[in-house]
């Protein structure tokens, strides 16, 4: 159920026709209230797609009665039309539903370049028709609605004392978030105010969604929304919901790690002991993005060379001759020198577990990344045609 | 001849059974004067390999008398044991050519982690066997010992008014140089002293070599060395130097991208029109690492969105929504807005060149990168196996 869980809230996903394959493409979530709090991160992708530019004007107030999103079409990259295009589906939402324009929040997910006429026509058809297509059982729907290389939809809930927290994700490539990631949204009946959601938000997603990094590739289109409907009428702890918040988009993220295009392993770069936990973010990152490494687990290959060629282009602090690797529980490298035998290390099963022991501190972070291979390839070299 | 064109050096390759192949895999160079002054540059890795360490500290005083180069084994965080290797190697050369070991650099490449007895034994072994063999036509037999994934040797010759530069380069993966690239040597007869060959090293490394970046994976083992003999007793101006050897790293580099691990396109990005230099290299080298990008132009889809997406996570001046790409001479995108169709763009051919017009500044410069393909996968998945 996801978006539909928290009391005070429903939702549908609709075929307006974008997807070429026919599949639902436009998904619509209303907040019923009675409070309309909310708060988003966005993609901190410079190249922000039009539904960026308009969410984050509507964000402003902490006010969202609404959110619509469509895959089939990323609107990114096409001008002003495309701007007008955002903002003309939100005001149609608005009419459909009785509220304001201003406090409808607007995601697309697709090519970047499409967002023409033909973009438009759809999409608006596809408000239309979800509007009155709007249920509290609809979660579901809504999450199949904005699947694009997805082969599965990504929800989550968690309960609270009284109160509870969905959400629904979508992502499979360009996965690699900058602040915030792909499309995400979340529900919850808390009784909470905009700010306090702001604060758990941009909490949660620190440790969760911007720690994944896929392919490195930082979308355009990226968008975390956090919609609180207070209908529980309690009001959590800010360290109970945040923590609840957080283990809500720890499993998205798995979610999508899991389903990244092409990947045959999810490879967890876990690094301990760093001076700074940016140090240890740094680090894992600098691994996460190193194709060399991520070919090698693809060939089931425990190459720790490349994990220290990777970390010695950082600017974090260390020894670079004292740093030990572990990979799937055996230490193949003790102090930047062969220590166990590679062969001993099995990289048969889906996870892959890297561990790099800094030594120069009690800081620590994880990065979640898959590994390069073929169908990656394939993939992303047959995408648009 | 590369390395043996100019006056005054003589070189060799033998095979030391460093190479599971049987091939070639211990160079030498010998710089017979009568000067002896040299430069080098060096991966800015700070996961430097042995030979790395050791070659820095026999640059300091700008001498050098010859240099050792091996394939098949990095020699890099291989400890203490890895270190007394370098030095013991330089040893064995300087005993054998009457010269101190003080003044003889050593180069290695190959697998990280692999520079135990065996390979102390066979590259000892190897500097024995080439010492004799050294001879003044003996620069292909050189090229060719340093090859490791390399398909072909990489040699390049430039004339000057009565003195000469040669090089040869090796390198396929790991390649995106820092500071320097791979294992180069240079050599010439002109009569110039270290301080002056440092100068004319650095500025051609900065525009040729740095601006490569085939797969965003910065070696542990780069190293550019020039060495000058001084035989031809002509000194000419720095500027014609300069440009000469500019010209020679061009040429090697070009040779490095189009023999790039599994490349199926050498793709060009020129960056124009920038506030500065350095952020018409960080755009460049952004989209050279860009995965997505990579893929698409493997698949021949002139996929301009991704372009774009690239460009906005760096932090050089630009409007995101006013940029032009040009895709092998068609516009694709004019002011952030799809221009002609990309169905014009042909990228069948394996040079692939894209234009991308910042409209802030007159800066630019250009990066080469390749595709990312399933044989580059294949080849880095299997590598150590």
């Amino acid at each position: 159920m996801s978006v539909t869980r928290a009391a005070g809230f429903a939702a549908t996903g609709v075929v307006a026709g974008l997807k070429s394959t026919g599949k639902s493409d436009v998904a619509l979530v209303r907040n019923l209230g009675p409070s309309s709090a909310a708060a988003a991160v966005f993609t901190s992708n410079r190249a922000k797609a039009n539904p960026i530019l308009w969410s984050q004007a509507v964000i402003g107030d902490g006010v969202v009665s609404a959110i619509v999103l469509n895959s089939g079409g990323a609107n990114c990259y096409t001008g002003s039309f495309g701007f007008q295009t955002s903002h003309l589906t939100a005001e149609a939402v608005g009419e459909a539903l009785g509220i304001s324009a201003g406090d409808v929040l607007v995601c697309s997910t697709g090519l970047i370049g499409v967002g023409g006429q033909d973009f438009r026509d759809k999409v608006l058809a596809g408000v239309a028709s979800a509007a009155p297509a709007l249920s509290e059982e609809g979660g579901h729907d809504a999450a199949l609605a904005i699947m694009t290389t997805d082969s599965k939809p990504k929800e989550a809930v968690v309960e609270g004392d009284g109160w509870s927290i969905g959400g629904m994700a979508k992502g499979a490539g360009m996965l690699a978030p900058g602040l915030a990631t792909m499309l995400v949204v979340i529900t919850t009946d808390a009784l909470l105010h905009s700010e306090q959601l702001d604060t758990a938000l941009r909490a949660a997603t620190h440790v969760t969604f911007d720690r994944l990094d896929s392919d490195g590739c930082m979308s355009t289109n990226d968008q975390v929304s956090l919609l609180a409907s207070g209908a529980s009428g309690v009001t959590p702890t800010m360290d109970d919901f945040t923590a609840a918040l957080t283990a809500l988009c720890a499993d998205l993220a798995k979610q999508l790690q899991a389903d990244a295009e092409g990947a045959s392993h999810e490879i967890v770069i876990e690094t301990i002991n760093a001076a700074s936990e940016s140090d240890a973010v740094e680090v894992g990152r600098s691994v996460a993005r190193n194709n060399l490494f991520k070919a090698a687990v693809f060939g089931n290959d425990p190459n720790w060379g490349r994990v220290l060629a990777a970390i010695g282009t950082t600017g974090a602090e260390f020894d670079p001759y004292d740093i030990d690797v572990t990979i799937n529980g055996v230490r193949v490298c003790k102090s930047g020198e062969p220590d166990e035998p590679a062969e001993n290390v099995d990289l048969t099963p889906r996870i892959a577990h890297v561990l790099i022991d800094l030594k120069v501190g009690a800081a620590e972070a994880t990065i979640l990344t898959n590994d390069l291979t073929h169908d990656y390839v394939h993939e992303n070299s047959a995408y648009s045609s």
